[in-house]
């Protein structure tokens, strides 16, 4: 149960984004040109950062909204379900499983990523840019977890919801000018 | 030490808004329409949100700099030491307490933000808007502390620093046209 009177037809993180709109519009575009953006790391390599920091909130919501992205950008399902238990045993590149510690080191705590991590990231490739583009999604995701739970949202149970939103935010996390019909028709 | 290149004269979160200024727009804007956009909480009042949540993550400049601004804005130190010890003797509203409540609990965990302490806020006269926009503002400077300290940026340990930095703050929360001018001067 919300502690804030939202649309029931907008679960977790979509009825906070339509409840306060004003607020909702810069987020939306820090999430686009971060996960979205020209950048060097793929969208599903940055979905996998989102991933890990939501699981590691055990925020449900988003960790069953952006495991369905990342899976769906990724074209499997191996990599989410494997940064989700053991981050080395994921099918990505060693780069990645550099950053992807640095997320997770993030999720706990900024003071929490070592010189040793950031030297590891580099040692397999990463560049400056990454190294920031992974801590700032890291913190971003700690926000939004934060968002979500806080305010107590809905998290739905039903696997075709996530989906739903997938296939919607795997192209962008722009509002959608005529609103959330594609939602209301799934949920 | 940075674990990016950072321009030497910018510690903490003002180096990172220049590092990547496309991403720094919308935190920048998010940032003033929260911390200084039309509120019934006053900028005072939203900056103890910002020192708690800082506080409580142990980032020591955003601890350092929304205390000196809060402290401004407030017009007391009373306030903002009192929080960071213990909230209930501090000299602000009982809403407040109850808000600052809130605050600390989305600092640890969206989870931790319980029905009694939302009850507690609401029966002290918190509106919903106000509860939405101090677990915004939680969750904001859980991004801000993580992005500071996950990047190892500097923090100066010169009073004057902040007081600089709290003076342009206290106004506002978008880019000087003309860059950082103020803080080369005090830094």
């Amino acid at each position: 149960m919300p502690y804030l009177p939202l649309e029931e037809h907008l679960p977790g993180i979509t009825g906070l984004l339509e409840y306060r709109r004003d607020t909702a519009e810069p987020i939306r575009a820090l999430t686009q040109i971060l996960l979205r953006g020209e950048n060097t790391l793929t969208p599903g390599e940055r979905e996998l950062i989102a991933t890990v920091v939501s699981n590691g909130n055990q925020c449900r919501f988003c960790t069953n909204a952006h495991t369905a992205v990342a899976d769906l950008l990724l074209g499997n399902c191996e990599a989410t379900a494997a940064v989700k238990s053991d981050i080395d045993t994921a099918p990505v590149s060693e780069k990645m499983k550099a950053l992807l510690h640095i997320a997770a080191a993030v999720q706990r705590s900024g003071k929490e990523v070592t010189p040793s991590m950031v030297e590891r990231a580099k040692m397999a490739g990463a560049t400056d840019m990454e190294l920031h583009d992974t801590v700032l999604i890291a913190a971003l995701f700690s926000l939004y977890n934060r968002y979500v739970d806080g305010l107590s949202t809905v998290t739905p149970g039903d696997a075709k919801f996530y989906d739903g939103l997938a296939a919607r935010i795997s192209k962008g996390y722009e509002r959608l000018p005529n609103g959330y019909d594609h939602l209301k028709r799934t949920h």
